[in-house]
Order: C-alpha cells, then structure tokens, then sequence
C-alpha cells in the first residue's frame, strides 16, 4: 500500500492531534510530573541510606505505597512496587508457580491473556506444569463455571485477567474468585488495563495477586505493582538485596513509584467523573461510526467493558492501512496489543472469540482517555467513514463482496 | 547507643550537607533531567506504536542505546535496558544458566559478587547447578588461575564483577576473559560499580555480559542494562512482548532510557576530567585520616580500585554508631552495601577478604563523587577523628585494648 499525492495532509490536517490510543499508553496526568521532579534532585537518596538523605526517599515511597493500596482496597505493605505490568505478570505467574511446585503442577489461565501471563505460563510448562486455557465466549467473557471444572487437586493457581486491553471486555473476577476461595487455589488477575480505570477493590474480587501498571493510567512508564494478598506465598523474580521486603531486590525507581503513587490518588479521586463522561463519548462514537460504516463489527461485552475501549474489525481491510491513513489525519490508533502491534500476527484475543483470521487483520482499537473531548468525537465521526470507504475502493475482493452479499449470498 | 543532648549539632552545622554515599546511589548529572523532560509529557508515546506518537520516543530509544553502546564500545543490538543493575545481574546469571541447562550445570563466580549475582547463583543451585565461590586475597582480588582451575566441561558460565562497590577493588577482569574465551565459557562482569566511573570496554575485557546501572553514574535510578555480546544464548526474564528483539519484554521505561544514554554521554566526556581529581582527592583522604585515627585499616587493593572508594575498618566501634555522628554533622556516608545496609549482618565482602568479623562490624564507606570537593575533605578530615575518639572513648573495651596493644601485647 503506497499513499499517493492527493493523500497528503493540509497542514491544518497535520496540526490536529488526537490520541485515542490510551490503552497502550496514556499521557501523563500533568499534575503527575510535578510530584516526582523532586525525587530526581533534591532528594535523589536511596530510601534506603541510615543517613539524612534516605529519610524524603523513604517517606516518599510510603506515601506511595499507601496510595497504590489505597486505589485497590490493600494494606500497603501488600503492594510490591515493580518496573512496569509485565514484570508484574511474570512475577506472579511464574513466582507462584515455583513456590507451590511441590504442592501441584497445574495451572488455570484464560486463552486471551496479555503475552506476559500467557508466556510465563508457556515458561513454566517447559518446567513441569500443566496449563489449561479456558476458552471465552463470542463476547470474550470467561465462564466462573468452567473454572471450576477445570480446578484440580493440582491446581496451584487461576489467572485471569480483569480486563482485556486488546477488546474491552471485563470479566467476572469476583465470581471466579469465588470459585477460587472455595478451591483453596491462588488467584491472580492481571489489572494492567483496567487499575485506575474502573473500580479495582481486591477484597472484593477474592483476589490473591493483582498486577497493574502505573502507564496505563496516566502515571509514568517504568513503573508498575504487585498486589500480594498476605500469607500468599510467591518467590521473587529478581533475587538479591532486602528492597520491598526481600520480595524484590533492587535500588527503587523512586520518582516512577512516586508518579505511581500520585497517578493512584488522582484516579481515584477523578474516576467518578472520568467513567461516566469517556463511557458516552465511547458510546456516541460506537454508535456514530456503526451508522456510517457497513461491514463492520465490535468485539468484546457492549457494556462489561473498560470505559474508553472500542474494538471493532472491519471486512476487506488491511488494520495497518487504516492506522497510517487515520495517522496522516492526525489520529493516533491501534490495531491491536501494543506489544504486538509490530509483529503483523493475528489477534490471539480476537481468535479466542471467533472473529475470523482474515477480520482479524481488519482491526481497529480505538482507546479514548481522559484529554479526549466530544470534539474528537466528531472529528473521528468525520475522517474515519471516507478512510474505510477509500481502502475499501482499493481492494479487489471488496466489490465483489458487496455485490454477492447485497444480492443474499 | 544514644546520643546525649550534647551531641546535637548546631544550626550551622546541620546546614552543612557533604554527601559521600556515591557507591550507593549517586545524584543526577545537572544535564540529565533535562534531556529526560520531553519524554514524559510532549513525547509520551510507545516507541511500539505505528502512528506518528510512537516516532520521538523511538528515535530517542535508538539514541540511548547508541550512547550507552558508546560508553563500553558495544554496538546498539547488544545493549538491553532493564530497571536496574540488580535486574541485569539476574538476567545474565538465571538467563545464561537456564539457556544453557542441557550444555552444563557448573557456574563459577566470586565470593564478593553483589547478592544480585550471589542469590542468582543460588536460585540455580536450587534448580540442579553447581556453584564454585572463588576467593580472593587480602586486597579484594581474585586470581585469574583460580578461574582457569575451577573450568571443568560442565562449566557454562563464570561471572566476576569488574570493581567491588564495598571496598573498591578492580578485577583483572580482562585476563580472567582470556582465560573463559580459551574455554569456550561464557563471561558475565557485574559492571554496576564501574561502568561510567572507570573505562570499562567490553571487546578489551573479553565479556560476553556485563551488568550497568544509571543510578551508579549520574543518571535516574529506575534503569540499567545487559550488554549481551552477539550470539550469546540467554533466556528472558521477562516473558512478553516483543520489546528488546524479544528479550525483554515490557513497555520501555523511556525518560529513564533516555536519562542513562545521556548520563553514559556525559560519562564518556567527563571520565578523562573526573578520574584524576577524584583519585586525588580520594587518596587525601585515605591518608589524612591515617594520620588521625590509629587502629583503622583500609580494605580493597590500594591502587586497582575504584576512583571515589574508600573502606576503612575500625576497632572498637560500630559502623552504624559512627554513621550516626557523622549524619549528624551533616556527612552521608555508608557502612556497606545499600541494598543490605539495614540488615546489620557482617559484610560477606569483608569476610572473604579475611577481615575479622568484629572489625567489620566498624567499616566505614566514603564514596566521594563527581560533586564533592576539596573542602569537602577538609570536612570529613576534621570530624571524622574527634567522632571515632569520641566513640572509642564509650567502649569498655577500648580502654583495656589500648593500654595492651600499647604494651606490645
């Protein structure tokens, strides 16, 4: 696919901006930044030095400890600080897996978790364990039931994340942490996409393990937590000094961790607005794009899903045209995992839910956030229909397709 | 030990701030922060990303890694960022052992190495390896032939770390490559201490891993990174995305990426100014404070050591006593390792030196950096003695042992 002259951009058209792809990255809330700058300089100590300068570095790491706890109802010293959401997944994945071993090899995860679960548990059936993946339904939602039936006396630990970045859909955590509990079987939920997003209270969700990722909601890269239940038992991934109760060795990223704590007070405390005003944006724009484009469908649950997230896939089109297209209009999108995003593959996700192989690589995940107004709304409203239509003129197969499905076939 | 209402400092002297604690962790460069700015807010974007959000933070990833790639004459694909140098450590040492299982289990390495490298090497032994501790001499050193005896056809990796950041020793870190590249074994350096504080040239030194932190030369904590010599086989830590050629997955900590390729520049640049002067100053000092304090020894080889080290033992006193006093006078120094400085155990660095036991107990780690100055030494040489007298002159025992040391007992 080559763009032609005409494709070019006005300049008007270059000047505007819109990123709607938060659910990859989110922009810094700028009240973030502020808060971290003087753990840079002033207080660049190591929190921790016996000396004067650990003293702001350590109190600083409290207080975000007990921020992060305090977004996700845990007791501070139940949060872990990490380097960001993956290390966070392996770390539960393959940190229980290998301390409960000797108690049974098997695991339960969902088929449409992030890479970083799934491959941990790739990783640990290289070492001895058995891993059942549990399918989803058409709407990517897992069935508490088909935990349960899955659960054996091996069964060391489920995991399941809380909602699915890649299509939106947020599953019944407290239900199949229910069926955990009953079982005696660690629980872990990766909450990368969904901790300051929508409501997290991990004593509500009968959750053991709970990984999130300061990025996702609008605090700094680098930085990321563990949520460890007390009394779970969990190895370290990093071995080495006595930092984060010796369950993560390893000088800490105090500015990150500071920016993380902050970014969990903000959500907190703005979620009620956030919520309700991205969920109508994201509905108006659904409903908007579904009016104008034909040959197209949403994935995941229309409403258990993450406020911001629409996933849609479209026939006769190539994801990757249409992101460069909406790119040189000034919109920033997804067509899928962030981590993924360049290796071309097809969904696993989407496959997971029955989307066929070739709709899959008509993907498009638009992810609006915070900053986002009903003004790139309408703006996405307006470019987007004309760059289906256009792609969708280039492909030889498209007009075929119309007419034989116009005519009932 | 508590201080008595004289010991409290006077105003001025608690405005006096002298911060020697650079092996621990060392303030940023002046320069970095700057450079690390845009890529929070106006270059917030996943280097992953396609459209035009992701192109700043990408050619700033490839930046950095050129520029850290520069500082130890490695080219840009064999640069891997972690979170830190204990990260790095554990990459290369789980990394190697597990890639290389089925080839051998025997690993050999120092027994001074950080307890990154340490309890990495013992999580292996846990999973079938055998692990040989070398020693070292009086002054910190280990001996290349001991390297070359303890190879046997199982061995798989040898890893020696470049300078001891306790006592300051240097490696012979080039021959004991010589030694590994004849035996076909791999060679992992912990360069934490070292890199960018002394030259450190990985093709000189014959390494196929070497361990960096930012935090150790003037950049952000919250970053580090694996040289990895092309073709080396190591397995990820993190399991993921594809980030890192796949080696390391996780959305890319960027401002701090971006912060240690500038601080590896500035590194670069300044070491030819930074070295002289602070080895000057250093050996001031080491002997004006040799002139003051009597039954004091230094530990770690006198001139293959680090430029900033300093690691003095003394009788009759408790380290942390003394870092008290000295904090009080507005001195942040160290009594060892960071990362075990609140466990209160005997340094395994001194140990293995020979050093006896109850006189580790009163080391004392000065670490001066890019920022401290003549009169900073003036300083610590003016409270320091009067400190250690007005400590010794507590202890019960001191007394008695002077008076026999005295008497040539």
């Amino acid at each position: 696919m080559y763009l032609t002259i005409s494709d070019k951009p006005s300049t008007e058209e270059l000047m505007r901006k819109i990123y709607m792809d938060n659910g990859n990255t989110t922009p810094l809330h700028p009240d973030v930044l502020p808060e971290m700058l003087p753990y840079f300089s002033e207080h660049f100590g190591n929190p921790a030095s016996i000396h004067g300068y650990g003293e702001a570095p350590r109190n600083a790491l409290n207080q975000a400890r007990e921020r992060v706890a305090g977004l996700i109802g845990a007791t501070p010293d139940e949060v872990l600080f990490t380097s960001c959401g993956t290390e966070a997944n392996n770390f539960a994945v393959k940190g229980v897996g290998s301390a409960l071993k000797k108690k049974g090899n098997h695991i339960i995860a969902s088929s449409i978790e992030h890479f970083s679960v799934l491959y941990s548990c790739k990783f640990l059936e290289k070492h001895g364990f058995e891993v059942t993946y549990l399918p989803v339904d058409g709407k990517g939602i897992v069935n508490p039931d088909d935990v349960k039936k899955a659960i054996k006396k091996e069964t060391v630990l489920v995991t399941v994340m809380h909602a699915n970045g890649e299509m939106g859909a947020v599953q019944p955590i407290a239900e199949i942490g229910k069926v955990t509990r009953e079982a005696g079987v660690a629980f872990h939920a990766d909450a990368v996409a969904s901790a300051g997003n929508i409501p997290v209270d991990v004593a509500e969700m009968n959750v053991d393990l709970l990984s999130m990722a300061a990025n996702m909601f609008y605090g700094p890269k680098g930085v990321g937590a563990l949520y460890v239940k007390k009394g779970t038992r969990v190895l370290p991934l990093f071995d080495g000094g006595v930092q984060e109760g010796g369950r993560r060795a390893g000088t800490e990223n105090l500015p990150g961790i500071v920016g993380m704590g902050k970014a969990a007070e903000l959500a907190k405390a703005e979620m009620p607005e956030r919520i309700p005003r991205i969920t109508a944006m994201r509905d108006r724009l659904i409903k908007g794009l579904q009016d104008k484009i034909e040959f197209m469908y949403y994935n995941g649950h229309p409403t258990k899903r993450l406020p911001g997230n629409i996933s849609a896939s479209m026939e006769y089109i190539e994801g990757e045209s249409m992101l460069l297209f909406l790119n040189m209009q000034g919109v920033a999108a997804s067509s899928g995992s962030a981590c993924t995003s360049r290796a071309l593959k097809a969904s696993h996700v989407l496959m997971a839910m029955g989307v066929p192989v070739e709709v899959t690589h008509g993907s498009l995940l638009l992810t609006l956030g915070r900053e986002n107004t009903e003004q790139d709304v309408d703006y996405i409203l307006e470019v987007l229909p004309p760059i289906v239509q256009r792609l969708r003129d280039m492909s030889p197969l498209y007009e075929d397709m119309v007419i034989k499905k116009r005519a009932g076939a």
